[in-house]
């Protein structure tokens, strides 16, 4: 039994070696067609699909936008994204945890590139797993409600520390659960010192006007407007 | 490049076996020490903790009870759970996004089973990968939390589907988050069809009540209190 454990290790090693090395090859792709990628993590239900859809709304009017969009099963938040008039394709991952950069490959495989300037992903529901897997990503914003408690990045560290961006969201709810923003900051800081952090509520009238405006910064720091 | 996925395929079906070997050993060993067993699985921030150390702390006073608790980092969780007064245990798993048979055998070497009357394993929060992980437990409730929206079950099926209950946390945030409950229930039921479903809040008064009635149900099925 004691064989098992080594080469398991040796394997997902050798998973993670050939990502990194697909994810490279991705992002060389994306930098020379002008394409910013945004990729977006947090737990299920913390509101990315709510998130991208505002993003995908406003940012279409001055972008060229799209997005792949990460479950295990249904294709609800392709339908749902769909609504933003942005071209969206669903990946299905069966009972994978994470998208990598294979499934991102496949996934583009019929897309142009150079007709795009922002490109979305949004991952699995999962604040463990996808912390591993690159997918040549230009940005990666983990998003964190209010509702689910302030200690989430001191106990799921790899997936904050891996970040760029880190989003609180449902920021209308922070009253009716005592969020206590000095402590989930803290939190942030403690495991990813310096890590911009800005808040967002998907029922507020401009409530991404944050995120909107620090994309945008970056956006305007690789390429002009299209 | 093709060789390695086959591989690690068989890889992860070894561990699997070897896990289902070692829950079968651990769940013999619970029914001859007469211990009930209830596992807690969900997304980060669904309300796991608050909602053990009300049980934990109501239970004690008609059973010896005891917790396991899982997280990536930090033992913040067991020193919460600590104020209970019941003998409550971290198992700490770097970067591993679930528990297995082989945590939860080695966090029992030194206690005593036969002295205890309920025991509480919390998962690490994570709606996809401990779904795959037998822990040998009696029950295996699955939280789901008003705030995450109503389409999880659907999105996130393997973990509802070998789910035994299923528990509706921070109800009292319903009209909030403008919680559609008949979305929910068929969204369970879509996937786990006849699963029983309570609600809880762990913020009002009794707001356990019905967790507690359908456990204390299912241990006096089990064994007379001690």
């Amino acid at each position: 039994m004691t064989v098992i454990v080594p080469r398991l290790v040796e394997v997902r090693q050798n998973v993670l070696k050939r990502n990194d090395l697909l994810a490279r090859a991705l992002r060389e792709r994306f930098a020379r067609a002008g394409v910013y990628v945004v990729s977006l993590v947090s737990s299920p239900g913390a509101g990315k699909t709510a998130l991208l859809e505002q993003l995908l709304t406003t940012l279409r009017a001055r972008y060229r936008v799209a997005a792949l969009v990460g479950d295990l099963a249904t294709d609800n938040d392709a339908e749902r994204l769909a609504r933003s008039q942005a071209p969206v394709k669903q990946i299905t991952t069966g009972t994978v945890c994470h998208l990598d950069a294979e499934m991102v490959e496949r996934a583009l495989e019929d897309w142009d590139l150079d007709a795009l300037d922002v490109l979305f992903i949004e991952n699995v529901g999962n604040l463990v797993c996808p912390a591993s897997y690159d997918l040549g990503e230009s940005l990666r914003c983990v998003l964190m409600s209010v509702t689910e408690g302030e200690d989430k990045p001191r106990k799921y560290p790899t997936i904050f520390h891996g970040a760029d961006l880190a989003v609180l969201t449902k920021i209308d709810l922070a009253d009716a659960v005592e969020f206590d923003r000095g402590a989930a900051l803290a939190s942030i800081q403690a495991v990813r010192p310096g890590m911009p952090v800005v808040t967002a509520s998907a029922r507020r009238p401009n409530g991404t006007a944050e995120v909107l405006a620090f994309l945008e910064g970056r956006i305007a720091g690789m390429r002009a407007p299209a």
